[in-house]
């Protein structure tokens, strides 16, 4: 029998940050700044301000900051605040590979708490994240890749990419490495049955400071189980029944996950992305108005409907979840960020007006990334596009500009203008910082 | 659809604890008096030593007695430090009726904690400690009576239970209380693969901290799904696949599964018990001598094999899971207390020769609380003994007494005689004290 999980425990301790492909690096990098986009605009939600409200009571030493707030709690409390922050807007880095993994709530937030306590440099840190996404992404890969009874992928396997990321800035040796993979692992956490609750968001925040506590514990000598991911109680076999794991060390160091992240540029459904692509282009090119729209035809894979088919949606949530609502911002303001996304255009007369004009066909030819597009004018012209792969898709990824754009908008109602150039410019730049520390602080408004 | 986890919900509400039977409460007091010795003895292990050397830096206000020891720290880490030390020496009360869950555990340093912090009269800490027993049990018959791949069950349903109690003390409402299901639910834990580690005793702290977490932040608002261990990729599908959760209602506030608890005389496995009663036994009725045997014939349960068939154990851990240990124990000391158990007396010439001739004979037709032992004496007699219910057994509970020595044995090493009355006499008044927050804070030594 192999020794997965020493395996991996080796991988972690032994990659070279230096030897690292410099693209992989980058996206690393890319990473890091939508993660810290997303973490500043959801500071404020009211499920960090509920979960706020309930954990200062019990809260240790203002050691780590608060992204995108004024507070500094005990790293354990500012890691799980800050992982649920960067979730609630579901607008963070994604996995399309296998499953739907949200790789950087998990690993980032014990990183960045970590960097605050302990002296790390920016090299260092980014190193310690990309290897945590390493390891949750093939865990994920691996166990959830063909079946998955109900969990929220990202919880049930994140814990084990922050504690690789936190046991890499410890210096934990190997036997200390394995127990903080097997300390992680028996935390797993996150149902899906919590879809569209503040659960949701909970769930990788929970993960990060369940690593960022397995990784603290294994550095003082708490033991654990020699093989915890694939003994025959351990985590694969309990949580997924899988028994085929070579995937999790075949090509370590070779193949990179955290290149497979993509970002989302619209703040709605990642299923609705090819419409609202297409639709700004075709506003963009034919300076498009709602009034000269008798209907819009959308051709589309068929989970646009089964995952974002409400045609009337109630709420700003629920419209990150509908087609028409979608189809109809792009049309009428040329846009779908978080702004738009909000609860106050929901009612936009011309907004709500054209939603109803909108219509979609489910095709299994079609792709998820792929839509048709079809308007028919009120003077019975006809307009069409073909989206192949939607703006965000791993084959059309956000530009930098893009992530820099998305990033300043995020920021834009909690940050001072000046704030978030150097916050950006100290992200872009943070192979070459000396104190990743920084990072965090620096989101303080 | 039943809305199980509404039903639930609603009996922590509305359950009376005058109207509670008075066996019933009887029984919660000598759980929490078994609990809280088991407690004391664990809270210098190497286990505990090495969480609190890990957790102090990081813990809030000193809100809550670490049980047994000086230190105070927030009521998360009191409770996760608290459930951990009763839980080390595998001495805490158990169910055996479906699964072998250890309920006390994740549901009791939750009661005890938030008793420091909130004014909570003796009844009121008993009410709410008996009723998450009930829940975290009923979860643990239903949804693993049947099946189990791999689940610590104390941790994978405890979370649950502690959330009962802590949301029943915080006054939660039916909706918070429902939430706090929930963010316990999204929070199981514990592998199985993870015995004989530090780990194992992790699992019930760690799951009374989930728990005590969910009911803080359900209390200030933070929701959850409205059928978090019933719904389609609830808590009872994902972990077990379990859809038949009619038992999980049935008979609430009629049958209730404190009543199942029972007590280790003897600090070793359970399924040792019934050979050490009956060995004892044999050495008070016949005043035996090792020296003046010759042989000590066994037959068993096949379990007694299975789980501790270890002939030549290395450690006194070791010889808690070794027939042949136990017998030599309970012959040559008459006793098989934490005491006997430690590496001490595993050298001991006498012990180590007699273990050397006993051996056991597998039999299906044996229950798991029975035994036939035979000793030939080295002059020719035979000396038999047939043990229908081991002590600690359901049908032969250890006694009021039994529970007292036990306690006194537990707690002598750590806390001076006086203060070890006091404390014993609090525990059996539990139920007319003022103030529960006194039990965790007279354990200090």
């Amino acid at each position: 029998m192999t020794d997965t999980t020493r395996a991996l425990a080796r991988y972690v301790l032994a990659s070279n940050f230096d030897a690292t492909p410099e693209a992989v690096r980058h996206e690393a990098v890319r990473s890091l700044i939508n993660w810290t986009g997303c973490a500043i605009a959801g500071a404020n939600h009211a499920t960090v301000e509920t979960a706020m409200a309930a954990l200062v009571p019990f809260s240790g030493p203002a050691q780590a900051q608060i992204v995108g707030r004024g507070e500094r709690l005990d790293i354990l409390n500012a890691t799980l605040i800050n992982g649920m922050a960067s979730a609630v807007l579901d607008f963070d880095s994604t996995q399309f590979k296998h499953t739907n993994i949200h790789p950087s709530g998990p690993v980032l937030p014990a990183v960045l708490a970590l960097s605050e306590l302990r002296p790390t440099t920016g090299a260092e840190a980014l190193h310690a994240f990309l290897l945590g996404v390493e390891i949750a992404c093939r865990l994920a890969n691996v166990l959830f890749g063909r079946q998955n009874p109900g969990w929220h992928v990202t919880g049930a396997v994140g814990a084990i990419g922050a504690a690789a990321a936190a046991g890499r800035l410890l210096g934990l040796d190997e036997d200390k490495m394995i127990a903080a993979f097997g300390i992680a692992a028996t935390q797993p956490g996150g149902l899906r049955e919590m879809y569209g609750t503040m659960c949701k968001s909970f769930t990788p925040g929970r993960a990060a400071a369940n690593g960022l506590l397995a990784a603290l514990l294994a550095e003082k000598g708490f033991d654990s189980a020699a093989r915890p991911i694939e003994g025959e109680m351990g985590l694969a076999k309990v949580l997924a029944g899988a028994t085929e794991l070579s995937g999790l060390t075949e090509g370590l160091g070779e193949e990179f996950e955290i290149s497979f992240n993509i970002y989302k540029p619209f703040a709605c459904a990642i299923v609705l992305h090819p419409i609202a692509d297409g639709c700004i282009g075709l506003k963009n090119e034919h300076g498009l108005k709602a009034r000269d729209i008798d209907k819009v035809a959308l051709r589309v894979n068929p989970n646009v409907l089964k995952l974002a088919g409400k045609v009337e949606p109630r709420t700003g949530l629920e419209g990150k979840f509908s087609f028409t609502h979608a189809t109809a911002l792009a049309i009428v303001k040329g846009a779908g960020g978080e702004g738009e996304f909000g609860d106050e255009l929901l009612a936009d007369p011309e907004v709500a007006a054209l939603r109803r004009r909108v219509s979609a066909t489910p095709d299994n030819a079609i792709r998820k990334d792929e839509a048709h597009i079809a308007i028919t004018l009120t003077d019975g012209r006809e307009l069409t596009r073909h989206v192949t792969h939607a703006l965000g898709s791993l084959e059309n990824p956000m530009s930098d500009a893009d992530i820099a754009a998305k990033f300043n908008s995020l920021a834009a109602g909690v940050l001072a203008p000046e704030r978030i150039d150097g916050l950006l410019k100290m992200c872009w730049d943070v192979a070459e910082i000396e104190d990743a520390g920084a990072i965090a602080r620096a989101t303080a408004p």
